[in-house]
């Protein structure tokens, strides 16, 4: 079995490396710019690929939708497998993806679109072969937390490690995907899927992001609650429905999630017959997040091509998922739902009683559009 | 393919639920003792099991070594796969049990042997495909950290815990494996066997036992280095060497270990691509065991049956990884070992200099000669 590997940035790369190290053949990888080394192997033409009946394996890490949709779409229908760490592509597309590999009598592997280097959705998926997943939860975005991290251990503010974090490469210049939930929230849907042998959409998702908390918000929560931050995505199996949602979650200090720094993941799942089970690691990085990509190529090449299209219809209910909630704004919040409340310097900051996830977002949005900086954050008990 | 279940104990049980609940076909179940509804496929002669055609995998949850040693050799030399969760038997016949499974064209399968329901073994496994590991760490064994957690948690001595949990079930009436660091050792032996492709024996493991662990240690500990204290595993390759050992270690409260409580386990591994990847959960129990088992038996059924040989020869050296230590004895202890010391009711606490493991353990021989209490543990930077 020959590979190819679309897109030869920061994880194509990193899979090549340690894909051709271990002796797998890498026979051609698509990219638009020219490497040393690669001449004999390199195209930017997919139809060298598509076209090649020796290829059987496609490593997708373009990244975005076009032209990996397009690219993907293609190898499938051609009879290729398709690996890919591409969140957004397998997160809009996982029903039509599933179908047409199915169809064609391959498979789709994307360990590696959650969780970077960490085994998480392989683990998930081999999880759920033989136990009820009634729960998934993690850290699954490096740079929020990298950026709590530094807030938390430096007493700095947002803006200002923001800054450094995109100085430094982990932020991009555009950080809205990390910053406003977007890519927790496909992590949590793709998660969320597989736990839950369902289809839950990025839409589905409730979020709220992080770009909003201040120093001002960790010192209350320390001082007060005697708790710290981290920002988590959730699925919650209720009877038939899902709950699914990202929220910026207070935890005390003995919680493992309170414990993981700099830019580690930590993402957990809850069986009823294994308990707790969590995993730890880089989600994201040259070799880690090439790791991941390659070990789905060899478990592809050792046989394990069958791939089973989710059983049950998705129904997502975020009523059914309930905790109390820290509110920092300047705009009114509504009394029956405030648990206690100070004013400090014409700021509320207030706890609310334990009510359901879809209710907070729904005060949210009005809140919202009073107080563009309101700040929210999911106390977990 | 059917399986048979050697053993109806927790383990045993709890596979065999979650075996059939799943519509895998146990035929039949060895057990000296009666189990209700079971009548029709239990029996107390091994070889209704190995003379049945049908049966083409055997999974061993007897534990200790006779008789399961004898009923596992005859399985593979029958031609069936193997699935065990008894750590004493692979890390005691590792050799053979891989040598017989690889002549007789079938698998051996033993995630259940450390870790219980953590998919430790499995992913250090698969993880060797295309990585180098450097190093494995874990805490491995419940009962020691339950006895760890209660001891810091709630200010009580060693001996009022175990009492406890002895009566809860958590340690047997002799916890010498436990306590005294056999059971660590073994999954030590077995876990390094893997990651570094060779065969480590548990009498290469040196090992500090918890045993003589006071509740003075822990407040010393606490007050004089603003640290905490788990039991932990360690195998750590040095060019063509491995060291190997289990200590009590000493750990900063912002560590991960350190935030492990009750009878949770945590197990590491540091490969030169993937980085740190950590394994969180349940290291006992009926279904958390059972479900591993029952892992193992799933990927068998699936096709997953190739076993390799340890290519490499083990040679143990503890020479290479070094540390400073923490001790409290009566007895003497040579100044040139001595970082700094000072002496409380005449009782030395000492920190070492950093020192080799195999030179500590040698000077723990002559100091244990003179104070059998006296009590080691390693400090992790």
């Amino acid at each position: 079995m020959k590979i190819a590997i679309l897109g030869f940035g920061v994880v194509g790369s990193g899979a090549y490396e340690i894909l051709t190290h271990y002796g797998y053949e890498v026979k051609r990888v698509l990219d638009i710019r020219q490497h040393e080394g690669l001449e004999n192997i390199l195209t930017s033409n997919f139809d060298d690929i598509l076209n090649d009946k020796e290829i059987s394996v496609v490593c997708e890490a373009i990244g975005g939708l076009e032209p990996a949709h397009t690219f993907v779409v293609k190898a499938l229908k051609a009879g290729k497998h398709v690996v890919s760490s591409n969140k957004h592509l397998i997160c809009t597309y996982y029903d039509e993806l599933h179908k047409l590999a199915i169809e064609n009598g391959v498979t789709i592997k994307f360990t590696s679109s959650a969780g970077g280097g960490i085994p998480w959705l392989y683990n998930l998926k081999r999880g759920v072969r033989c136990d009820e997943i009634t729960k998934i939860m993690g850290i699954m975005n490096g740079t929020t937390n990298f950026i709590l991290d530094a807030m938390i251990s430096d007493s700095r503010d947002f803006d200002d490690v923001l800054k450094e974090a995109q100085a430094l490469g982990y932020a991009e210049a555009n950080p809205s995907a990390d910053i406003d939930g977007l890519d927790t929230a496909r992590k949590t849907a793709i998660s969320s899927s597989i736990a839950f042998d369902t289809i839950i959409k990025e839409e589905n998702v409730s979020v709220f992001g992080l770009r909003n908390i201040k120093k001002a918000d960790i010192d209350y929560i320390k001082a007060n609650l005697n708790k710290t931050v981290r920002y988590l995505g959730f699925g919650i199996k209720n009877g038939d429905t899902v709950a699914a949602f990202v929220e910026p979650t207070i935890l005390g200090y003995d919680q493992l999630e309170a414990n993981v720094y700099k830019n580690f993941n930590m993402i957990t799942l809850f069986g009823e017959g294994v308990g707790r089970l969590s995993f730890y690691g880089q989600g994201a990085g040259k070799y880690p997040t090439g790791n991941s990509l390659a070990q789905d190529v060899i478990d592809i090449i050792k046989g394990d091509t069958k791939l089973v299209y989710p059983s049950k219809e998705a129904k997502v209910d975020n009523s059914a998922a309930s905790r109390k909630y820290y509110v920092r704004t300047s705009a009114s919040v509504p009394c029956d739902i405030i648990d206690s409340a100070e004013s400090i310097d014409g700021i509320n900051y207030i706890i609310t009683k334990k009510m359901g996830v879809d209710s907070i977002h729904g005060y949210a949005k009005d809140i919202f559009a009073n107080d563009s900086g309101a700040f929210f954050a999911g106390i977990e008990e």
